[in-house]
């Protein structure tokens, strides 16, 4: 047949993601290597990728504990040999048999973020779990204040009331490091959650339990982990435009791009309309030249791709629409039904909306 | 068993969207007896909520004409038996022969945005297939400008140049009514899109082209559709939380709620959290008291829900967390374990994340 259609970089026709795999290795040794060398364990969050293929990788590197976000990732990761899984969500009793269930197979840890929560599970517990307390250090989302001391005692005291629990430490998740500006301020916030936590440890007085910190910037940007026991990143393994605006990656450390036919282009607005829109990229944004963007649009080629001098933003997404506003030659260098590649805001949403991922030679990734 | 765990509306454990139908219903009739009655073709937009189910409640109202956003909804509907299928998204080329293939068994309509969009399908097309030519009207998203004549005109003599192609009409979106204020202000800007896609129809002189105009905001405020041939609304069918914002809709109207268990309550920061993040609401947000709102907190009951006195919104979103910034007595009125309700900021996206709905009899209804 003759080459009617465009070329395409793999055979798919629509909005796909590609993983440039050596990147994302890269990503991960650097980190594995970090925590390895700091002595600390590395229970990398799976909630990024969702993936058995890529969570083979992670393998490779060592890696044995990893955390999830859900009870249904969770499932998937103990089908396929992994376990030991923190879930680093706050405990859900409607799933709790199912829980349970998981238990009986794998080494699983909950989540407890208050002694409402903690009296919830103590009732209705009757399998052996781990439970971590979820410590708020300073990022408002969610579990105890770390200087609640009260109230963090109170729930080591209602979690140890029941045998089938192992209280196993206080986990945190330093999420205000998403709204820093650069390395520095990373590294400040990351002193100050380590204080804290160490803190709070300290005043139960139970010597032995664990602490737990995850956020990627800080794992990025951090070379002295403090004393803390486990470190659980995620976002780290692709990267995005937020890390990047944050200070935590390069972007040449992205290991992710969405791969989009560019369906109109229009001369007199200075824009490209792709087919990519929120159900494909997320509507997730960052604020770049005071407005908010959704994705940065890259040249693709056959083995990865290359940034283009000045920027192209993704300024505008409808359910299925994408518009990049063009900046320099760009509307001159592409026609229509040609293939843009868009790095995403926020890989963890856009790897959720896309279900799967290629690699650059055709090979498919599963996702959850 | 005893009833150890909390009372459920159905029988789901995790975050799921609940449809009111009976609100559903009443918005259908009351959009649809519009366009009847104006002697109008009412073409829904499906894209909203991409189901078979719900698609017999507009058959039942005596649709047979639908609008898709895509080629894989086109498939759906079309092998589900809708035959008149409108893929309101600029032409997608490597499509081509996907399209073709739906074309053997059901009229499709395909959309092009630009001569150059134009110029690849009539390259390529061997089928028998409508075309619409879409019109940028003013909200500046794709298709030709509505005053750019010259190209206009050389889209349908490039359409007319393949005996294949039956260009059926002039098409557009007026989203720019998504950023009214009012109904007052989607009238101005609904009078204003009919004017400008008739005088782009009158300048090309071929009289007998069909034009077609969709947006819930207007279809939901606008009594008299003026000279259109054709509407192609779909929120309308469950409105939200942006609908009711723009004006299109009272909250009484919504017919659609998630239903999160609450998993965190924290009274000293007046916070709920919820198992409901991005990856269920959706990143969609609109402004309320100068900050970004993910959803409004709704209290559940066996038979839809009721709204609470003042504002409870959800506040934050990350990929599993929603937090709920309560007002009032809210904090006290709920205990963890319990399910709230959420009404979206926008229901497309919520519902294409969450993936099927039920009715509150349990009923588990499809989705793409």
């Amino acid at each position: 047949m003759a080459n009617i259609l465009p070329m395409k970089i793999i055979n798919q026709k629509t909005p796909h993601l590609l993983i440039d795999k050596q990147k994302a290795i890269r990503n991960l040794k650097k980190i594995s290597v970090k925590y390895r060398n700091s002595g600390i364990i590395f229970r990398p969050h799976f909630k990024t990728h969702q993936s058995l293929e890529i969570g083979k990788w992670f393998g490779t590197e060592g890696v044995e504990k990893i955390t999830v976000s859900s009870v249904t990732m969770a499932a998937y990761f103990a089908r396929n040999g992994w376990n030991d899984i923190t879930i680093a969500f706050p405990f859900n009793i409607y799933e709790y048999y199912d829980i349970a269930a998981l238990a009986e197979a794998a080494r699983i840890c909950l989540t407890v973020p208050s002694p409402e929560s903690a009296r919830l599970l103590a009732d209705i517990c009757v399998t052996d779990i781990d439970v971590m307390i979820e410590i708020d250090t300073g990022d408002g989302r969610s579990g105890t204040e770390w200087d609640d001391f009260d109230t963090i005692k109170s729930c080591t005291d209602i979690l140890n009331s029941n045998s089938n629990i192992n209280l196993k430490g206080l986990l945190t998740h330093s999420g205000n490091t998403y709204k820093a500006k650069g390395a520095g301020e990373i590294k400040s916030i990351y002193i100050n959650t380590v204080e804290k936590i160490n803190r709070s440890r300290s005043v139960l007085g139970i010597t032995n339990l664990l602490i737990s910190v995850g956020d990627t910037p800080s794992s990025s940007v951090v070379t002295d982990f403090g004393n803390i026991d486990e470190g659980r990143p995620g976002n780290f393994i692709f990267y995005d435009l937020m890390q990047n605006s944050i200070g935590s990656c390069n972007p040449e450390d992205i290991s992710i791009v969405a791969v989009c036919p560019i369906v109109d282009i229009r001369r007199r607005a200075g824009t490209m309309v792709i087919y990519g829109g929120g159900v494909h990229l997320s509507k997730e944004s960052v604020f770049i030249d005071n407005r908010p963007v959704f994705g940065l649009a890259v040249k693709l080629h056959e083995k990865g791709w290359d940034f283009f001098p000045g920027n192209n933003f993704v300024t505008g997404l409808s359910q299925e629409h994408g518009i990049i506003t063009c900046s320099g030659n760009l509307l001159n260098s592409y026609n229509i039904g040609d293939m843009i590649g868009i790095i995403p805001v926020h890989s963890c949403l856009t790897a959720n909306l896309m279900g799967e991922y290629y690699l650059f030679d055709g090979t498919r990734i599963d996702h959850l």
